[in-house]
């Protein structure tokens, strides 16, 4: 990859890798502390486990919130960040983090590179990525005739197309590039361990039209190997339920089988870890590294239990260490929201001027 | 003090102290992990600091809650709580923790003798007492001519009666015993430094016209010393803005200068201390008693911020310690309100029985 500084370099105080619950009230606290952040996130939206795992289910441990879904949590915090104004980034996977000469960090991501004083990990269970789809030989056809969640018209249309895995990805795709019209597939073949599909229920109704029509072709089973030609994908081996095996001839092999969490390459920016966790210390959530601080569940430490209250309460610590990290000339004095005219300032809820109490 | 057993003694598995809001968070946590708790208040309801200092003030830093008041919070802590019935015990002060010999802890208050094997100090900044108005040999007088808060009707009714204090109870005490009545004192004469008293609107033009009609005597300045004549409290003396000294006689001296936060007893309990806070371990919030754990505003660590979220925090992690000091078999596996049958089992939620996930 390249690592050469690129057009557009974005110069921060605080950098914050990871759009989740914690991550966002990283963003607050250090709000409160008057320092403006930049927030990186894999996913399209903030939310991150919240939202992937459960956006819909009840939580019921959050302090002072008898009961939320996830979304509805998700929404409170960036109703409660706004004042601060974060920079969100997101669909930006964060693949190298180097420290510069005047003590600064290079953080690196496909899109974009910046250059910040502080680094905020709070990336939880690590980045959600597709789930793969683990078949001999295959990865090399990646982007070519194999492709992960989304794939483009010029390799659908007028193809053969098998689609692996059964959530409303793989629904989606069957239905878009299956229906009639200019971009419609060769042929569709759904291949799902069994023929039960995650999908809203208008989608599972239009998919069961196309099957009606001969337009879909769903088949139980999974993908185990598949066969070359030539430099070219030819087919896919099925090994169906009763251990029986088909070949399905394909141009195109696109794979949704969901998303899962992947610490991915947090792993090598050398931090201190133990058990796959950055090990940080209690008083400041700074890991090995100076400058850069790990919050939430990426985080391990003697007691931890990976909770979002726990995460809320690592991300306040370590603004207040970010904040004398950035200016040690800082008072240091702990001022409250209730009281302290400074922070309803930068809260922006001061309505008339007050000497701070 | 009589430490012997009262008659009634409660006893169990977990004992708070302060039900403030990490006090409330703490009987949450504890309930999540099947603990029922008795709670122990100085003051007649729940809240503590929020109650006592801020109800109707903003609170901009509680996650998930962009805006709530003191009073907000509770109330929502309070519904939180719910489920789990906690045994609340106001009006109530402890003054001795004592280690029994099977490992529990006998916990006395003037009202009530507790035997539990964990005790939460949730005390925060201390119990919230009357202010003390500090003059030699005033102290003598207490209960007989010489009352904080509240006096009875027998030493003001027919009375030179003085009032020390601009706070609310001052106001209401001064109304209370100048209107005509049976009860109505001799002479009320209201001291504070200056005449800008602190109380509703109501209250306020109440005492106006009690003042207005000669029946409650205001007099700026403060008390500085007093007189005593054979064993009896004859007159104390006035300070006055300019520095005179005016002698006032009286037969009763009622002072009102408000609430304060005081450590009390909690120091004498022969835990480690550092600058008046109780040190604790970060991984459990453990005190130097073995069963003793100590959260919120009452700690002392590295780190260490005197925010409610940080409390929050501080309760969780005791709570897991709690479970496995009394439950050493416990399995300790993290579980989830969002997917934990047991937990929603436990906070009454669970509609339909389900496995835990």
């Amino acid at each position: 990859m390249n690592t050469q500084l690129n057009t557009t370099c974005i110069q921060t105080d605080a950098l914050v890798i990871g759009a989740g619950p914690v991550g966002l009230f990283q963003v607050f606290q250090l709000g409160l502390q008057g320092i403006h952040a930049h927030v990186i996130d894999v996913l399209s939206e903030p939310g991150g486990q919240c939202i992937e795992l459960y956006p819909d289910k009840p939580i019921f441990d959050i302090p002072g919130i008898p009961r939320c879904t996830g979304r509805e949590l998700i929404q409170l915090l960036l109703q409660q960040v706004a004042p601060f104004k974060p920079a969100f980034h997101f669909n930006q996977q964060v693949y190298e983090v180097c420290a510069q000469e005047d003590g600064r960090w290079l953080v690196t991501t496909p899109q974009q590179q910046f250059l910040t004083r502080t680094v905020f990990i709070a990336a939880g269970v690590g980045a959600f990525v597709a789930k793969e789809l683990k078949i001999e030989g295959l990865a090399a056809f990646l982007g070519k005739q194999f492709f992960y969640r989304t794939a483009p018209t010029s390799v659908t249309a007028g193809k053969a197309v098998l689609i692996a895995g059964g959530d409303d990805a793989a629904v989606a795709n069957a239905i878009a590039i299956a229906e009639d019209g200019p971009n419609q597939a060769q042929s569709v073949t759904l291949i799902h361990r069994r023929d039960v599909l995650q999908a809203s229920t208008t989608a599972l109704a239009q998919l069961a039209e196309l099957r009606e029509a001969g337009k879909v072709n769903f088949l139980a089973g999974q993908l185990v190997g598949i066969d070359v030609e030539g430099g070219h994908l030819k087919s896919a081996t099925l090994q169906t339920p009763d251990d029986q095996s088909v070949q399905l001839p394909l141009d195109t092999l696109l794979v949704c089988m969901g998303v899962g969490p992947k610490l991915g390459p947090v792993a090598q920016w050398n931090l201190a870890m133990e058990r796959k966790q950055l090990t940080v210390d209690t008083a400041t959530f700074a890991t090995s590294a100076s400058g850069i601080y790990a919050v939430g569940d990426i985080n391990t430490y003697r007691g931890k239990k990976k909770l979002i209250v726990c995460g809320f309460h690592e991300a306040t610590l370590s603004a207040f260490a970010a904040a004398s990290y950035l200016n040690p000339q800082a008072s240091g004095v702990l001022q409250y929201t209730t009281s302290s005219a400074l922070l309803q300032q930068r809260l922006g809820v001061l309505t008339s001027p007050e000497k701070s109490v």
